[in-house]
């Protein structure tokens, strides 16, 4: 009746054990896997919920539960400070993931949470790019260079022979460090080219949008010159009012969300009319070869981020924690065994 | 910026190294100064929120967030598994509560919520008693002889006189084991009786009804013979549907709720009228001269469980563990000095 936790040094350890690619590829596996045996209505997401406050400065603390029925209950709480960076060089996001069994309601596991969020929105971009893009797509087009672009390419490049990656960021050095953020993932073979993106849109298979653009100042490009299958990864839209893509985009694509009520709150989906917003990745992921005339098509999968990627993630890492004895076992709640004496655990 | 995680066996080394007795002292002193010190509207507490399943077996669990502005954000996860006993030998309650900084999103604190609660109802008992009981009463009444009134016996034990104990239980076996649950207290001059309700409640000065009478089974005793300067805590209603008083003492007794939105849907005030509820504990500690007077008339302290008595009990506990050294410091977060890149720590 163990609790494990798993610092980020942990993580660090599992990570080296088995390899950043094998634990992107573990991923995209097991939400593949997850998504084709989950069964309609299975899994409960509630909205997110949260406390917004201005003292001592800005700041956010949302909670985000997910079920998947008979399986688990997940609880991820994401801190938001946007002036952390300024005030105590401090990311300006920390988040903490926990899993809880359905079976006694027992803490299983307890890790950190930006991590495996940034691996786990890279590996849903590429279940369904893997699906809506053509096989041999080897150029890609980034819109927005920061943080999650990084994970983004590293899934994208474990299913697509990329040899030709665009990048566009409004910062300059942020557009311009990104080769050196990507060192690790050894992508050697790939070329790397900054640029307007008029300047490369004709020229790319996938493009993925990744800015943190603000509330109605989207969208991030023009709607000029897109190749007529082109597949995009929009990940940026989180918020209502924030949009990466331009309308008409929207309109012409078979748009995929990833999980539709939040997607049309708070993705690209906010801009369509319900007629015209297409499957949703469980749609998509489990029916793929309905779909295979869409590789020749302008595709959008609209990700906003789906309780399920989360839950597969952390399932993920707590198994390989388990599996190479990584991590601590903490005995976390107090169990007396006379349940109506709640002093007794103090002295057994 | 680590992660404080206090074991049950932690817990048990706190309560070993200051005592049972000056920890319940500690919550009691200090959930009075917190809400001295609070200003109206100060606390944000959400209704809680959860999962109610049948699969793999009845359960359910909840969070339940709470925030004092400024201070510290708050989460407690409960689970309830009523069949875990039969199952699998584990209490039907299991639960951790978790501290965060509203400076950076940061996870403080992780600890077993089951005891924490315990403690918290007693005290919120005993402050409500403090004020609102004679201070020579010496004579209680129990009606639900269950884990609550382990820490209810507790907590006001270190308040009043108490010589004499009456308890009522409808299960013979949790009426008869409680003296023996409570001999850690150390309580050896207090008279223990078990008997009827009606044949001790014209004997006593203050009532505890804890009880799990199911929804719509109340009330728990007959309104006869109750002294006219009796205090009641009432503190098994946590459902809607759910009391244990008969209304007529409702109606004659000034009811003050320790947070009226909530006492409202699963308290006792579910029965009174909006105008019939008294001030809540907040208005009622910060202004206890003010109620001087209802010493002599008959009270109740309406119990649902209030969010600060949860934010200061992990304080304390907490700060005990800090000024000890007891708890381990687990470096949980990953930070990446480059928030543009989640994968920099793990070369770090």
């Amino acid at each position: 009746m163990k609790t494990t936790v798993i610092s980020a040094d942990d993580l660090r350890k599992i990570v080296h054990k088995i390899g950043l690619d094998q634990l992107m590829d573990m991923v995209i596996d097991r939400l593949t896997s997850s998504i084709i045996r989950l069964e309609n209505k299975q899994t409960i997401i509630p909205v997110r919920s949260g406390f917004k406050y201005s003292h001592p400065q800005l700041g956010l603390i949302e909670w985000m539960p997910g079920m998947i029925t008979g399986k688990g209950v997940y609880i991820k709480v994401v801190g938001y400070h946007p002036l952390s960076g300024q005030t105590y060089k401090l990311p300006t996001i920390l988040s903490t993931q926990s899993l809880y069994s359905v079976d006694d309601g027992h803490l299983v596991a307890l890790m950190d949470a930006s991590f495996a969020t940034a691996i786990r929105t890279g590996a849903a971009s590429a279940i369904a790019s893997r699906i809506l893009a053509k096989p041999d797509s080897n150029s890609l087009g980034i819109i927005g260079c920061g943080a999650q672009a990084v994970t983004q390419l590293h899934a994208l490049s474990r299913i697509f022979p990329l040899t030709q990656v665009f990048l566009f960021d409004t910062n300059d050095a942020t557009m311009h460090s990104f080769s050196s953020r990507i060192q690790a993932l050894k992508l050697d073979s790939l070329s790397l080219q900054s640029g307007q993106v008029a300047d490369w849109i004709d020229k790319i298979d996938i493009l993925i949008t990744a800015t943190s653009v603000d509330i109605g100042e989207g969208p991030v490009f023009a709607d000029q010159n897109l190749p007529a299958h082109i597949h995009i990864n929009a990940i940026g839209s989180d918020f209502p009012g924030k949009f990466e893509l331009p309308k008409s985009v929207l309109e012409r694509a078979i748009v995929f969300p990833d999980f539709t009520e939040q997607a049309i709150v708070e993705g690209e989906c906010q801009h369509l009319m319900p007629e015209n917003i297409g499957p949703d990745l469980y749609t998509l992921v489990s029916q793929p070869t309905k779909f295979s005339q869409a590789q020749h098509q302008t595709t959008v999968f609209d990700s906003t981020g789906w309780a399920l990627e989360d839950i597969v993630t952390i399932n993920v890492i707590y198994e390989l924690a388990e599996k190479y004895g990584i991590g601590r076992q903490i005995l976390l709640e107090s169990i007396s065994s006379d349940p109506r004496n709640p002093y007794q655990f103090l002295t057994e």
